[in-house]
């Protein structure tokens, strides 16, 4: 019998890149979208990722071929979309560590792109994955900013209790991969 | 005195390239939506352009140079964010033509993403420029989607008298270089 290796999950084995860290968490997201959107849920997608073009080597378009750009630091967040006719917007990570989220991995642009939109009516929320830990959190918007500022005095991360306390652990399914509406439903339309 | 060349707004003036073409209307709604932000009336970003990274020079992101991308046809529109608590979405384009707004100009997959957001109860709609004209206008995602399946029929094009007609002239300004949520506001949330 073959054993593949495990890429994730499993605290010995080194993962042979970093390159596609967070491809699980989004593969997730994006079939449950995916879902949603093919049974009429919601309509949620993922933003093109932030590229700085310096240079371009044919002039028409259609025909254009990128031969140097850059990633740029993301000023807004990589998942939004429309549910119940509510703007719904969120940001995705996922961490190894058990027992904190380190808050480098959110920018500060983000963080107040998130706070923008709450301020105008809708609804935003980070979804961190604790690959090790196997378990996924939905954190509304107004805890971001707040430990965000927490950061500026000194504590760096969100601690793994402060998402059980907080947070809402988001079921993982096999069709609906990640159900984060589920507790959208509850969080933001219960009452 | 020296007459500089004007670019646009007159018939037989050639614009030297075509790669800048849409800035201006680009740049009258990003001034716009940077007046809306600072004054806290929306909050609205366009949105990245999608890209298809084919190689990266270094395996670290924060260092990666991108050495080979194309640009990706768009699946969903240039602009998106929230006003009074509504989900807002819109295409933006110019044209020279006078007569008529070529389809052409607006792909299959923007139509179906501008149908989907009206149908989860956002507000959708394209702003199209006419810069020989001097006009432009905000047209309903309804009509849009109306008008494609009519391209499917051989009319491959919106006659400008559609927009006269269907769509809503788009005050210019000199602070609110173009205040389309003034047009927002009388079409999608009086009575």
């Amino acid at each position: 019998m073959i054993r593949y290796p495990i890429l994730r999950g499993t605290a010995g084995v080194k993962r042979p890149s970093t390159a596609n860290r967070g491809m699980d968490l989004e593969a997730a997201i994006n079939a449950t979208n995916d879902y949603y959107a093919e049974n009429d849920i919601a309509y949620i997608y993922k933003k093109p990722i932030p590229i700085q073009i310096v240079k371009v080597d044919y002039e028409r378009r259609s025909a254009a071929r990128i031969s140097e750009a850059y990633y740029k630091i993301p000023s807004t967040t990589d998942y939004n979309g429309i549910y119940r006719g509510r703007y719904i917007d969120f940001e995705a990570k996922e961490t190894k560590t058990k027992t904190a989220f380190p808050m480098k991995n959110i920018h500060e642009h983000q963080v107040l792109h998130l706070d923008h939109i709450v301020r105008h009516g809708g609804i935003g929320f980070i979804i961190v994955a604790f690959t090790t830990v196997g378990k996924t959190f939905l954190l509304d918007a107004s805890h971001v900013v707040e430990f965000y500022r927490r950061a500026d005095e000194g504590r760096k991360s969100i601690a793994y209790d402060e998402f059980e306390r907080f947070g809402h652990e988001i079921p993982e399914g096999y069709i609906k991969r990640l159900d984060y509406l589920k507790i959208v439903d509850s969080v933001y339309f219960s009452q």
